[in-house]
């Protein structure tokens, strides 16, 4: 079954012990679709500039990425600076140009409101909620936000989380949002203001997702609890992205499924990380941009090996 | 096969937001021991003072810890005084009075130096070298360490880990001594001073292990990682000695295996991870203390659960 994907498609300009890269191709939207893309069609609902080039338009098409409501506004295209220092871990902001993001309201063709599989990548949550209200029937709604509308747009971030299945965050926002500082805990607070499953993503540490809904659950009364650590690599080049690509591993593999359940929650769990893993090894998309599901099954084997006991 | 624990045994006051214990039994080798009795038969090299209470000495007697090698001195037993506050990750050290610990020198029995596994918990690297020169045939050598050694004794340190074949450390000892932030780049770091084991130590992120000395390799012309998550807990009671107890069951349960390979140490890594989240639930040995191997067992199967795909 097909993704709708909401988020952004930018240009990202990044630097990182390993280079400097101007005006790439980047964007929650698009990292996610490049690893989605693997399991599913993705339709894209984004906007960008007249300054968008045109090569990166035919870039995405060849990648099979569904582009009718991709907008294009009369302004500038989001543009995000950052730079990665030493350890790589955390990003530092240098510059964020919003351009026609601000003021962007989704459209949505009218053939794919009915698709059931959606994705909200980081946007304004009140732009999530406008194109969530157009979809016909919704069935496995996941949810991404960042720090920012946490602490601006709390209230609009919690009331759009009852009407997601998954929410998506990764530990600094799950406890920001929360409250909590143990991440169990976190997740079950942010259980109880709505989505079936929290999704909670730990960088370099890997992933671990919280449910009531399935079974078994780990300890007595409680809830389905799912721990996977990071693929191993000493290989991180620029980890832009690597988020919104765990997403597109995780939901893609979720709408090829068609259905939620304990394994099939693993899996897509475990391809999200693979996809994630190739996505830090080359700037933007470099790496993601000519994977193959061959690739993902191919790490997903060697990272067995690596987890099991 | 038996194994001999050097460390410390100590008196802890400590605060955490769900109590306040004073003057518990505590220390390395304690916390060792609690969990590598499982597997095997304990034996400890270390020193307490005139104060140490008698009820300590029963307690470790009764759980089976050969005590033969128990040093009592004139002075005062080792008091270490800290608090864990909000999130119970970092320990906050109030106080410490090394009392009998300045000056020690390990003896160990005759009879007890043919025993061929070794953990030397952390305590100066001089006193760990001293151990080890007594023991006649040291065959499996673990060794832990911590920042203080890092910064006053780097020389030593590492001329020490060139006879041991395991190194624990936790991830800020492994950056710090290594200076490479990526834990995979620092364990390659290590591995090039002699251990050809390397276990980093995470907390509620699990572990590491990198070796090249065990097929199959995760990258070619690499070494083997095993990576676990911690086992999923809210339940954090006072974390104090963790790290200790999951040294103890990895130690205890490769002691008993008799043999390294890459699905015994695998094993080894899951028992070390399981014993140290019984240990969090309680402040001290309260929990560790009435475990069985039994209870070792079936959280292991729950783990699992939690961590296979």
């Amino acid at each position: 079954m097909s993704i709708v994907v909401l988020g952004t498609v930018a240009l990202d300009t990044v630097k990182t012990p390993f280079g400097h890269k101007r005006k790439m191709l980047g964007g929650s939207a698009v990292h996610f679709s490049m690893s989605a893309r693997l399991f599913t069609d993705v339709n894209l609902v984004a906007i960008v500039g007249a300054d968008f080039p045109p090569r990166y338009i035919n870039f995405l098409k060849q990648k099979g990425i569904v582009l009718t409501s991709l907008i294009r506004g009369g302004g500038k295209t989001f543009h995000w600076q950052g730079e990665y220092k030493g350890d790589l871990n955390t990003a530092l902001t240098l510059n964020t140009e919003l351009g026609v993001l601000s003021g962007f309201k989704p459209m949505i063709a009218h053939e794919q409101r009915k698709i059931k599989n959606i994705f909200l990548a980081n946007v304004d949550p009140d732009i999530q909620r406008h194109l969530l209200n157009h979809m016909h029937s919704p069935h496995l709604v996941g949810l991404d936000s960042m720090n920012y509308w946490i602490n601006h747009k709390r209230r609009s971030l919690l009331r759009l989380l009852k009407e997601v299945n998954i929410y998506v965050a990764n530990d600094q926002e799950a406890r920001s949002l929360s409250g909590e500082h143990n991440l169990i805990k976190a997740a079950k607070f942010l259980r109880s203001h709505g989505p079936e499953m929290i999704l909670i993503k730990k960088g370099e540490h890997g992933v671990l997702l919280y449910s009531d809904k399935f079974t078994p659950p780990l300890h007595a009364g409680e809830g389905f609890i799912f721990s996977i650590p990071a693929y191993p690599t000493d290989k991180v080049i620029d980890p832009t992205g690597a988020g919104d690509t765990f997403a597109g591993g995780f939901m893609g593999y979720l709408s090829k499924a068609g259905k939620i359940s304990a394994p099939a929650l693993r899996k897509a769990i475990a391809y999200g990380t693979i996809a994630a893993s190739f996505n830090v090894e080359g700037f933007g998309v470099e790496r993601t941009a000519h994977l193959g599901l061959v690739d993902l099954k191919k790490r997903l084997k060697k990272f067995r090996k690596a987890v099991l006991f």
